[in-house]
């Protein structure tokens, strides 16, 4: 099966979900809905529908994909995939609250239309709505596989904002270790993969351990997946990734290629790079932000990023393929792995 | 029983287990939870030991002695008491960033601290926490007890949004009706109160129809409390509510004094008032705030206040007196509906 076959088997079901959980309960709360599903990019900013959706949906399908790989049955499943799309939406209204980011998906940010205070209750009631989703699982799963899958569901929530406290940290944080990095991305990023893998098979009935290196191929895949986001945050083209081009130098983010840098370039040129690094986002020029990028560039930092991710990639697909899976459902995540890992936006 | 007795016989299990579900899991998140125990006032600012907690439990008391007027086993529904104060703190301190609120039961708000990125997260984290502590009720209760407690709790956070939704929108609005007050604060406050009740007696064990009493229960007893807030906020002391006096008036706030006096007021008079709430805060002098208070009081909007709050606080005990509950648990509750609906602060 390829990718685009398995969005069209299995994304409706997911999609019309949201969709119904999304639906506001009596007209008094209409526009406090109509945000949410602003968010989800049903609608526009003016509450009329687009005709079309938002986000590539890819944490349900690698979920539901792991389902079908493990032989289980990722119908059933709907309702968690479901809820993981609404976790994913609801760490990325706050996100741009927190990161002052005005736009998402080249559209305006949540926040930047309808102010922060209600940005706010909009990402917790995206939240709300992900729990309350889980709760039509009971409907197909036994309700100790459903009590198992919420448990771990909830601590991956709880790891998610362990990973954002570092992220926020590393901001006041003159210098960031690779450990200390490494550690904020498998929270903040690749956690939730894991979760999406883990999930899948183990709602598909498969033993403790075969469940765990599937947690497994999910986190290296999310690691992949971040730190290759992290060269896009740096070197990826405006009009492919929908951001400012570098903006992760704009915002000063020390993300990876700066902390390569950093190890890598000699004294001078690594203290010309912090230098930029520091003092407001208002500071940084344009002819300062192409410097540190070529400063960066230029100590190998890209070629080292984009090598872990390929170490990250590699170890994902191996373990997929001990996983013995399902070959239909094998096919398509392999090719769900590929596009994560050479994306360029 | 007292409520004394009560509170020495079931919080400190609830208290434990909230340290044990705020400890770092590593050193690395160590600030991040210290954030968390600071709210619960276990914490000073510079996170050394107060030796005492904030706030007064008052939710998961309701559940816990709901369970036990039903005639059924409090003790094991500690979890879910956790995770219902840790739901409380999380939508308190969102609460205080969208309020711009700057002080908490007369200390710093986590956001006045720490930033409002890293209290928005703060306030995330309380919201998984919680969640993650209804995982452990699996250890004492059938799964699929567990989940129709999960599921109820879910669609309760949900109404808590769409309640703060409301609210927030209020203060755009040039007039909010007494309905659309009513409506507010009882997905706001009371809802949850009813869950409370509703969840303790339904892990008791009780039949569908005695369950919705109690929730009927709490949400009368979640709406007077609500109303004599609203009364506090207008005319409560300082010293005792911990609150600038009358912050409604000088943040404007559409509760129910201003409604019912605007109701009640001749023309020219409701029209004066109205003017002294528009424009922004900083507009607001003493003298104006004082005379809005004036205008509250001599259209008799405290006593149609007051009044509407007994209302509900006697059908609590009406409601709580015909479900025959257990005396010793009764007494208690009883007592705690008093406090509530008589209390200064």
């Amino acid at each position: 099966m390829t990718l685009q076959e398995a969005l069209r088997l299995y994304l409706p079901p997911v999609e019309q979900a949201l969709q119904q959980i999304l639906t506001p309960p009596t007209e008094d709360f209409k526009p406090f809905y109509q945000m949410m599903q602003y968010h989800h990019g049903w609608l526009d900013e003016r509450f009329r529908p687009t005709g079309q959706q938002g986000g590539k949906r890819i944490r349900p399908l690698l979920c539901l994909l792991c389902c079908g790989a493990a032989f289980g049955q990722p119908h059933e499943l709907t309702p968690l995939a479901a809820a993981i799309e609404l976790l994913h939406s609801f760490s990325l209204v706050h996100d741009d609250i927190q990161d002052r980011s005005p736009t998402r998906r080249h559209r305006p940010a949540v926040w930047a239309l309808w102010g922060e205070a209600q940005a706010i209750n909009v990402g917790d009631a995206l939240y709300a709505a992900a729990q309350w989703s889980l709760s039509a699982l009971a409907g197909s799963l036994e309700p100790t596989r459903v009590c198992a899958l919420r448990s771990q569901f909830d601590e991956t929530c709880l790891r998610l904002c362990e990973g954002q406290y570092l992220d926020l940290e590393f901001s006041s944080r003159p210098t960031v270790s690779r450990e200390q990095y490494l550690l904020m991305i498998e929270r903040k990023t690749a956690w939730l993969l894991g979760y999406c893998a883990w999930a899948g098979s183990f709602a598909a009935g498969v033993s403790e351990s075969v469940a765990a290196r599937y947690r497994e191929f999910g986190l290296c895949l999310g690691l992949a997946f971040q730190v290759l986001d992290d060269v896009l945050g740096v070197w990826g083209a405006e009009d492919e990734t929908g951001k400012p081009s570098s903006s992760d130098i704009v915002e000063a983010k020390k993300t990876l290629p700066y902390i390569e840098a950093l190890a890598m370039l000699p004294a001078d040129l690594a203290q010309e790079l912090q230098a930029i690094y520091r003092g407001p986002e208002s500071t940084r020029e344009e002819a300062a932000v192409a410097r540190a990028r070529e400063l960066m560039e230029q100590a190998g930092a890209r070629r080292a990023c984009l090598k872990l991710a390929a170490h990250y990639h590699e170890r994902a697909v191996q373990i997929l393929k001990e996983l013995n899976p399902e070959p239909e459902h094998a096919e398509a995540l392999l090719e769900l792995v590929s596009l994560l890992s050479t994306r360029r936006s």
